[in-house]
């Protein structure tokens, strides 16, 4: 077997085989197949297209390329939940405590941002001593004693995933949907869940901007879970607009107490909410979706998702005063308001805008070596449907350097839209697959 | 400009623009495009085609990515002339010292093979003392002086071509015409001749088996090669039969001096003589190309040819007695004789192998590193359409290595069909383009 003759194949319009596959992957991977090749692949990929076989086998093929985590030691059946990401998306930090506050073990690896924000685990380290690192056995003790455990992504996972995602980045091979599919859900079954909840958004904000593509690989991803074995549930939702007010780190984390105190924004704990309950059903907690449903709003009412979040930042050696004193979180030198130029409605708030917005103050990275601001970010005021009057702030851009913030301030005030007419909320959730 | 963004415009369809081409390939051959963006951008030239502009385009930065030659002090108008390669194809020691004395100045610059044999420059150097690399002014001076010199291709010239070409032979991006005609006319460019004669090879031991497809890449070299203001011409010629009887490098030297002499075989008399035609016409002796080919052919006659080989050869420190004494180029100390399993007429001839069993006598490299056998290769004592008996000798196969001998033979052997029926020889000269 040799790695020309692959490209020629699927060049030429040929399935690849399992070998043929795991040939390359793991070449890749160990260095014996260089870049040029497998960027060539790659393109050839993108043009011949991957038929579901063969993203079955490049899923499985990455998914063992490095170590798998082992979480049979722990008891019940663990759910793991995923977002494709988007700007404002703190659900995990509302939707894992309410999970585990149902009898859902959460043992949730999360990965750093590259981008608008940081990611969950940055979110976790702008609470003050929080710890993302645990070893393996502190990880699943912590989650059969805890029933929860959030850690960043060991080195370790899927490495034949990092390198391939890494040359698609540079060579025009990122938008196809099964190598997506399979990237994403490689790192999901290498980190041994036995079901998963995926959030794949839509709208400007998203990587995927068109719905029906959005839903297309939801499905992909349903499809490579179920292969798997494991029980897999795709949930389409908005991101045409942030979602809840707040993008930032510590300013995220602040909305994820005051959702899981039951005060946050509507559409995040509508979203929370959905994707709580669909946990708790995969997990075996209830019979029905939505009794799911349900089961996570009396875990909101009652408060034992907050308390459970308040566990994890305890365990974890975060300060778990921060629940009831959000001002303990990392906060912001200066701000600047952003004000609405006319009356009438909010007709949109563009969220890519109001993510490069985000990445201006220095909340997110553009490399991988960036530091992240984590009391940097965006508090929106109004949403859209919103009515707003001429001069009434919209937004309010919070960070620690006058050049940054000025223009991310620029960028925000170009992610408005203010007209005349009124304005339906836009539908959050799209759609559920694999139900 | 960036290279991810040239993809992604090639990728989705688009057509680049002269200044996209010269930044890749000016980036490219400078080290700061790295391999895996340049082959996913020729992948995606492999699947979105490459029009016409950008072919021009991309000869033209190939052609200027190095040194090139300025013939401006040579009288005349310069002409050369170039082979896509086959097997035993000798044509350049044949044709060039016919069209050199009949006035047509040659300032040629040959390659060394990669594949079934060595290359022109092999092929002279095993003429004992032949010198194939000479200082500029001296190329040049021996050129107003003897109307012909011929030497190996500088290292400065098209380096941008040299570095995509390899690219390509490793990541299933070879078969492109518009590639292959940038590629081979960006050289003939560089080499700064006033008009190109092209031989264009098709059948199995040529790069192009299909003829139609010999003819396509012919028309579009013809279109580069007018575009750049140079009179072009190809002549569409059969490879599916090695070409002449000599398959190697002394043997194809020898074979050379027995065609100048009048005693050559058939087909590749009728070919040299074809393409000194076009290159006296070219040249502007005659008026007509068939007058060319009547001033080809007294030269031929008259022993004018043999006459400026001779001087070619002593000019560049070559031993000249070899023209009356061919024994004086390198023998090989072994040989096996290829007889013929059945009576009957010989079918076909497949060229590919024969240059295969080229390659296994030591006749021809695998990589650029490997030392050439001078000596070494094979001379067909029948052709297609002739008769033969029942273990009569079809070919002979020289070497000096038993093992290497062995395998030669062995291949060589799968070359021949025999078969009851008569059959016509194959039609040598296809077609012409560009007179």
């Amino acid at each position: 077997m040799n790695m020309i003759d692959i490209i020629l194949k699927k060049r030429d319009g040929g399935k690849l085989s399992q070998a043929e596959i795991q040939y390359f992957v793991r070449g890749y991977t160990e260095g014996s197949i260089p870049d040029y090749q497998a960027s060539a692949l790659l393109m050839a990929f993108f043009f011949r297209g991957i038929d579901r076989e063969e993203i079955f086998e490049l899923t499985n093929a990455m998914r063992y390329s490095g170590d798998t985590v082992d979480l049979s030691d722990i008891r019940g059946i663990k759910v793991d939940k995923h977002s494709t990401g988007g700007v404002g998306d703190k659900t995990t930090l509302i939707t894992a405590p309410l999970a585990a506050a149902c009898g859902v073990p959460v043992a949730k690896m999360s990965g750093r941002g590259l981008g608008f924000t940081g990611g969950t685990v940055d979110k976790l380290e702008s609470i003050p001593g929080f710890r993302t690192t645990l070893e393996p056995e502190e990880f699943l003790r912590q989650v059969n004693e805890t029933g929860i455990a959030l850690i960043g992504q060991t080195a370790h996972i899927t490495p034949a995933d990092k390198k391939i995602y890494a040359l698609r980045d540079v060579t025009g091979t990122v938008e196809n949907l099964g190598l997506i599919a399979s990237s994403i859900m490689s790192k999901k079954l290498a980190a041994g869940s036995d079901a998963i909840v995926l959030d794949v958004k839509c709208g400007s904000g998203a990587f995927m901007e068109d719905q029906q593509r959005a839903a297309q690989l939801g499905q992909i991803m349903c499809e490579i879970g179920v292969a798997a074995g494991k029980r897999t549930v795709a949930v389409i939702t908005d991101m045409s607009q942030p979602l809840g007010k707040a993008v930032g780190n510590s300013l995220e984390v602040a909305e994820a107490i005051e959702t899981l105190r039951g005060r946050g924004p509507e559409d995040i704990t509508q979203l929370s909410l959905k994707l709580a309950g669909i946990m708790i059903y995969l997990g075996g907690r209830v019979k029905t979706e939505a009794e799911g449903q349900i089961m996570a709003q009396q875990a909101l009412h009652s408060g034992a998702g907050l308390e459970k979040l308040k566990n994890l930042i305890i365990r974890q050696g975060g300060k778990g005063e921060v629940i009831d004193h959000p001002e303990l979180l990392p906060e912001a030198s200066m701000k600047r308001e952003i004000v609405a130029g006319s009356s009438g409605f909010v007709q949109a708030i563009d969220a890519k805008a109001v993510g490069l917005a985000s990445q201006h103050t220095g909340a997110g990275r553009l490399t991988k070596e960036d530091a992240v601001d984590l009391s940097a970010g965006i508090l929106l005021r109004k949403k859209v449907g919103d009515k707003v009057s001429r001069g009434e702030c919209l937004a309010v851009v919070y960070g620690n350097n006058k050049n940054k913030l000025t223009s991310a301030q620029k960028e925000a005030e170009k992610a408005f839209s203010i007209g005349k007419e009124k304005v339906e909320k836009p539908q959050l959730i799209k759609n559920i697959l694999g139900l």
